[in-house]
């Protein structure tokens, strides 16, 4: 499903953020798909005659008239324009009789919007910018007028100039001027775009919304929910079309996709945290161990001991990455990390060193080291520890990278399937009851389904996971078509109240074919792609942390009268209380 | 915009309702777009080798194993298997050694899911179906299996069987399975598809999702609000991206579309309805009228007398159906309809007769009637008898093509753009003050600027809307790019509190160009282009009239606790207030 992808990004080049210069070769290099093609009748119905980022030598004598935003003035001499097409350079005039025209030009706030007519002619030899798709010609102007002035911005669009997260979300607007933003935002469009082609015109597949309005469903704790104008009744913003698709498979539109919403209103499951680890399990060889931390965690039923070996971390990693490290672990994840150097026990620690009497050969042979290795060796509970080293694999690489250690090509895509998860987990809080380890919709492993009525917790289920360098990007599952078996996992296994599925039960009943599906996240996707740092660098209009949109200042007070249609009141918490919720996860809604 | 859609529609054969066999015929047919282009791998990680609808004659003497629907099953032999693709016919073997087979293909209820495995073969001499796109093989069959069974059906999948619309909400899955749906649907995916290949691909428009969780704005109270986990504070759910869509502009990406959910809590405006009339105002003919009636309504400011022509009425409008019109005029909107026949007064009523004495030349000059037509003529307050004679106009357009006569060629797209439309209307229930005619950031019409700060109710827009064979699927305007402006006219026009826009203010004052826009109704022009009765034919899930998802049976109660992490609790009207509240207009979600 992937093949457009290398193809879509071999075509564009990133925008890096060295220079100005280059940040502005890579701007128009960055909207080189859109001027590859022709684009018919471009501005019939405005007042330019041509966009920005069009003009070249074949142009030249041509009379144009331009709009665009001020990027950049020199010496009251050279002025940059800039459309979604591109960047121009416009010569102001300098003679008297153009007076006036300088004076709007000179005048105008960097940023401000123009309308500019004039001539195209080239550059004086020696002046032209290979870097700018445009660099081999300028606009001599004649006329110009001011459509819209600036005012002193809050910051300067540079996207070398430092701002704070919380600034970039204010002035959004602002951001979005930026050449990164522009650049993820308009790949993000392309690479949809491309997903649509490939899925309606090469495969047939039937783009359909599902209501975002709907019931809450069992497991909807996460569920926003909207007040209706009946009195005590609710709808709910589902966290995925989850329901819809399989309806859609019963109703008999067996190729369906749709780029869609999702609302989650807290944070993500701890166990879908965008982690991949490859670890190794070196639990048995401390069975017999000594060393007092270790016998306690291997006492416990899903105690472990697990390690990650840094190849030639001696040589790149200090000290005082080992004590970030270490400080990491105890901060986010409560765990002990033990560094083990493998060549000289130059870490400080009698553990360590008892450690490599009692177990170093071992551990070379089983984790496969070198010399100059170092190994990184954590206990605890089973998926904390994995947890920990999958996080620690990832900041060992930066680090390394850091070091100049070339680890990982930035331009290669390395896909993963991730298959044969346990059907369900026992509950935390009660390990004898059973929950399901992704939705209770996911068709259990063919092999496995005898188990299902006397080992349930051992079944495998049908659901997929793609990882895309290390980070999970998406996935699937085989569903459940049959309706005895759906009830009975559901009503049986799980306890749940299948009253709130009675329609899918019932739909099922009703000649469902088998049926699965996949769902890509694609803001982190789109992240991957353009390497961003953050997915709120790929979505036009991002909520904080918090769920805040701190443009617009949402969500906000509504007076009391205005809540009355929908017949509830705000119910105001007690100062006990509000201590209590401070603690709560914070909401992300649209994630 | 829509050179496409007639190209497209061309391409398309409608499914009409006259006989089963019409239906397959046209159900294979309307899916040839799909067949047309070669579907690689279609089949690479499926059961089936091949889908129903791609058989022909090339494929003879293969092997192939088919997934799908059990659609007609005849004597025992025949049987017709449905899938995405199409309609394909197999054969049930009737020898001995196949009879678990026969058992399998001729027990299974209709609608169930079977695999069978056979042979393509040439139907017999006499027996090719042209109209079916298979219709020259069948599959002679070796293998089945049941794949899913299906219990009875609440009703049978063949479109011409009558249900209730609430039959088919319940069981929406089912209603999906029906050839009108199918077509319906997958003519909407193609339409949405095209017009993103149009505005991506040749025009170098950007695809952007914008946040459906907002800030509540002025105007907002048909808005659905979404409470948050902070006490008090709630996000709505916007009726159009209508401030991201500026803000948009404002930060650079200069070409924006979005296929966006709009989310209404009520039914749409009176002045928004779908209704497009063309009339003569002939009150000035009765200024002198003796006729009561007509007196009192010219007396009244707003009061009128308008009518409109039928031509060639006489011969084909019976009298049931004249009464069928006074009845709907009277039923909906509470009007007395005058019918005049011009020939032969041969309807029983004096004060018609009395109007053709008095009036009848006039009325023939000013109508440009011909002596078989019939006027219909209404008198009441303008907006109301200009909703009316509209409405009357395609009703009797309907009744004159039921009668034979051609008016409206179905496979024609006759566009209008509507234009001028007042910048503000006097607010009905205190005429001294304005309110917008659409919202408040339309921009006023050049000319009419000055305006603005002496007479503004003078004032145009350059608001405008398209109209689709006689529909309006659409409208736009040129918005403010002036802060200044946009101030004055929020604040000193429309006494708004400027505070909830602030936001919006402020990025005018950064440099916003000049923009504008339009917005298609896609659910509307779906229904145009495929002939549907109603929108709830075009989207998959529609929620009743009333709001309610009759599947799933949403908006449903929600325990309190449930309501807890949100700091809301249902007020729980009295019964006065319940009684008034079922007066209100009803919820339209995601209309």
């Amino acid at each position: 499903m992937f093949c457009w992808l290398s193809r879509l990004y071999g075509g564009l080049s990133r925008p890096t953020r060295r220079t100005t210069q280059l940040i502005w070769g890579s701007f128009s290099r960055s909207l080189v798909l859109s001027s590859q093609r022709r684009i018919p009748e471009l501005s019939s119905f405005v007042a330019r005659t041509n966009t920005c980022g069009e003009l070249r030598p074949s142009h030249l004598g041509q009379e144009v008239t331009l709009c665009g935003w001020i990027q950049y003035r020199r010496q009251n001499i050279f002025l940059v324009l800039r459309d979604f097409h591109g960047l121009v350079q416009v010569i102001i005039p300098q003679d008297e009789s153009a007076a006036s025209v300088k004076k709007i030009l000179c005048e105008a706030p960097m940023e401000s919007v123009v309308q500019v007519s004039g001539t195209v002619i080239s550059r004086p030899p020696g002046q032209e910018n290979p870097k700018m798709p445009t660099g081999e010609i300028e606009i001599k102007v004649k006329t110009a007028k001011l459509l819209n002035s600036c005012k002193k911005l809050p910051f300067e669009i540079k996207d070398f100039v430092k701002k704070t997260e919380a600034l970039r979300l204010r002035y959004r607007y602002l951001d979005l001027r930026g050449v990164q933003m522009q650049y993820n935002l308009r790949l993000r469009s392309q690479m949809v775009m491309k997903m649509r082609e490939y899925l309606c015109n090469l495969h047939g597949f039937v783009d359909i919304e599902t209501p975002t309005l709907f019931k809450r469903t069992p497991g909807g704790a996460k569920e926003f929910v909207v007040p209706s104008r009946e009195p005590g009744k609710f709808y709910s913003l589902p966290q995925s079309p989850q329901q819809f698709k399989q309806l859609l498979m019963i109703g008999g539109l067996d190729r369906y996709f749709q780029v869609a919403r999702c609302y989650r209103d807290e944070g993500s499951r701890p166990d879908r945290q965008p982690e991949f680890t490859q670890i190794v399990d070196i639990s048995d060889m401390f069975r017999n161990t000594e060393v007092g931390f270790l016998q306690d965690v291997l006492s416990k039923p899903q105690g472990t001991i697990k390690a990650i070996c840094i190849p030639e971390g001696e040589k790149y990693l200090k000290r005082k990455d080992i004590e970030s490290i270490r400080k990491f672990a105890a901060d986010h994840f409560n765990q002990e990390v033990l560094p083990i150097f493998l060549k000289t026990n130059n870490w400080n620690s009698p553990v360590a060193k008892f450690i490599m009497e009692e177990q170093g050969l071992g551990l070379i042979r089983l984790l496969e080291t070198q010399e100059e290795d170092v190994v990184l060796l954590t206990a605890g509970e089973h998926k904390k520890a994995c947890s920990l080293l999958g996080k620690l694999r990832l900041e060992c690489a930066d680090l390394l990278e850091a070091r100049g250690v070339v680890l990982r090509d930035p331009a290669l895509f390395s896909f993963l399937w991730v298959v044969d998860f346990p059907l369900f987990f026992p509950k935390e809080e009660n390990p004898k009851e059973l929950e399901t380890a992704h939705h209770p919709f996911t068709a259990p492993h063919p092999s496995d389904i005898h188990l299902l009525y006397t080992e349930p917790q051992k079944v495998r289920s049908q659901h997929y996971d793609l990882v895309l360098n290390g980070s999970e990007i998406g996935g699937g599952s085989i569903r459940i078509h049959d309706a005895e078996l759906q009830h009975y996992i559901l009503a049986t296994v799980l306890k749940e109240d299948v009253k709130l599925l009675s329609h899918l039960l019932q739909a099922l009943d009703y000649g469902a074919p088998p049926h699965g599906g996949i769902a890509i996240g694609l803001d982190r996707l789109v992240c991957l792609v353009t390497g961003a740092p953050s997915i709120r660098d790929v979505i036009a209009f991002p909520k904080s942390f918090q769920g805040h949109d701190l443009m617009s200042n949402a969500p906000d007070s509504i007076p009391p009268e205005e809540l009355k249609p929908y017949h509830i009141q705000v119910s105001w918490p007690t100062d006990s209380e509000t201590e209590k919720s401070s603690l709560n996860h914070p909401c992300h809604p649209e994630s």
